[in-house]
């Protein structure tokens, strides 16, 4: 099986195993000693000297988290967004009372710095800006660092959604002046989802003492006074950790930048794959993202029938459109535990669907 | 190794087995068919025709979930409080700016319903009152039939924490009016943390239609919409769904009440083993919780150093006391997956352990 969605990615096989170890007492030594070392791995990916923090939950509640601990109700905020991900960030702000400005790009092109700066020195209120790393609802990679760094110019907290990115896509959290950013391990990590990360600086933390929205589960000065005692405020998701811990070592062997390179290689691969059966690409190639591409059908051809065909006949797994984009688009995963042989059988049986669909280049 | 905290509770070999399977599409076919299955099984062992809904977090993140989507800011509600867990029902209210009264009662003893009764009676703004089961801290179970009926002569909202007794101690969610119930995979349920389950009766839920606190990754209104079409608003814990379906039919196999009587047997045998070593109890045993018990250690032995001793020499790992109970009790945990010759295993290595210790009865 194929299974080349955006997340839940396939875990390697060290990982399944590690799955099925028994459980242990989480206030025992083994977990301090599991939670020390791969907060420690954790930190390497990315690439930060900041906190970072486990949380039991999957990626929108960390997003939650990169809300709730740093705003307070009445806060202007700016939401920059291109896809799904982008509203998401911006609806859960607005949830918990942030005065949010969207600036909206169109879906498929990246966030624009320029705009964002225009914005900035329009509305100097603002106290935060919210970006999205990989809207992996289009298949577009935003540049962090270009757009971190206008956030920076006007003095913002930098709040980053790299959920289906970090660990797949280089972002570097210290050098790009990123405050917060949240990432989930059903995606670059190849661990089940269950568990959550994200990373805090100490402008954040100190954006922290007088954020006023409410939180409890969610609360991450709770969390870091726990882990000070390798520990986590409430039961933490234990076989995660067990995952976790083995997939960062595999990470961490194969080395980060050599992560990067295999994406940016597999994410060439798909591309050109789909771009020579005839298909066009929905998002920008400047600004393709190397962990999930997405693709219009052929004219005439659905792409939830296409992707029928591929799941029972071939055992490819892909993704549909989201919201807006439901039925006029599929999309491709190619994060995580993937390499270029999983691309051709994947792109084999895709053009193998389509022809059977009546489609010929 | 005997794991006896009141959890994560130990796995059964056929659980931890499922644990291993690879990811699949959480908006397939395979998902949608797992979720619907362990749903209405979950529906069993809740005793309820309510709807009952899986979140990715552990039982703290669904008693935020319990409190979130029922009230708002101001409300008025009664917290009937005997330990650190109905405290921490209480706080998560607070934090998100409900108005709340403490019923405090001495730990170690039972809610007492008369005094809810009064109090209630005293308050007629009230809307919600805020119980726990199993107060895990204490070892104190409480009477939620007798509890949840004085609060419905008042027609006030009954949410429920059962999150360390629901499947091991009966609890009638609907014979017994409760609006709200949570629990938590890694207790009776035998299964790793990182998934947490609540019902919501029809009342709850027009509550909900009103209820203003904020919410996003916990609004339960959307996980139910997702739920029509078996999936849920955001990436499921995949992982955990398959211990889910393993245990419970494993619990269904063994048929509720047989649960019940083997936790009850269980309970017995344990606060016996205990006093027969000529240790007291911390909780009145008239209120005896059948999934944990709490127990002062003889004068002059340190519970933690005895816990040390137990785990380094005997392999049996049990808890300490929580907060003001810290370095004064330690507690068994005894739910789930265990059966009598567990507890008479861990009783021998505590009798042993203390006699080490210089204590003779």
């Amino acid at each position: 099986m194929q299974l080349r969605i955006p997340g839940p990615t396939p875990c390697p096989p060290d990982v399944l195993q590690s799955l099925s170890k028994q459980m242990i007492n989480h206030r025992g030594k083994e977990f301090h000693e599991l939670i020390q070392k791969v907060t420690g791995q954790l930190k390497n990916v990315f690439q930060t000297k900041n906190d970072v923090l486990i949380l039991a939950s999957v990626g929108t509640g960390c997003m939650e988290a990169a809300i709730v601990n740093f705003l307070s109700p009445g806060d202007k905020v700016l939401s920059v967004t291109n896809g799904v991900f982008g509203n998401r960030f911006a609806d859960i702000a607005q949830q918990f009372g942030a005065d949010v400005q969207r600036l909206s790009f169109e879906w498929g092109k990246p966030d624009d710095p320029d705009t964002v700066r225009k914005a900035l020195k329009a509305n100097p209120a603002i106290k935060a800006v919210l970006i999205t790393q990989n809207e992996s609802s289009t298949g577009v990679c935003n540049d962090v660092k270009a757009l971190a760094s206008v956030a920076k110019e006007y003095n913002k907290l930098v709040l980053v959604d790299a959920v289906s990115g970090l660990g797949a896509i280089d972002l570097k959290t210290d050098a790009w002046n990123c405050d917060v950013v949240v990432t989930a391990s059903q995606k670059a990590w190849m661990i089940p989802p269950g568990i959550a990360m994200i990373s805090i600086s100490p402008e954040a933390w100190i954006a922290n003492n007088s954020a006023k929205m409410p939180r409890y589960y969610f609360d991450l000065k709770r969390v870091k006074k726990s882990l000070e005692i390798n520990e986590t405020p409430f039961t933490p998701a234990i076989t995660n950790f067990y995952g976790l811990d083995v997939a960062l070592n595999m990470m961490l062997k194969e080395g980060i930048e050599n992560i990067f390179s295999r994406h940016t290689r597999i994410g060439k691969l798909t591309r050109q794959g789909v771009k020579e059966m005839g298909l066009s690409l929905f998002a920008d190639e400047s600004s393709a993202s190397n962990t999930v591409t997405a693709i219009y059908p052929p004219e005439g051809i659905n792409p939830d029938t296409l992707r029928r065909v591929l799941r029972e006949k071939y055992q490819v797994i892909l993704s549909g459109g989201q919201q807006d984009l439901s039925g006029k688009i599929f999309r491709i995963g190619h994060l995580g535990w993937v390499n270029d042989d999983d691309i051709k059988v994947t792109l084999k049986a895709l053009k193998e669907a389509l022809s059977e669909s009546g489609f010929n280049k």
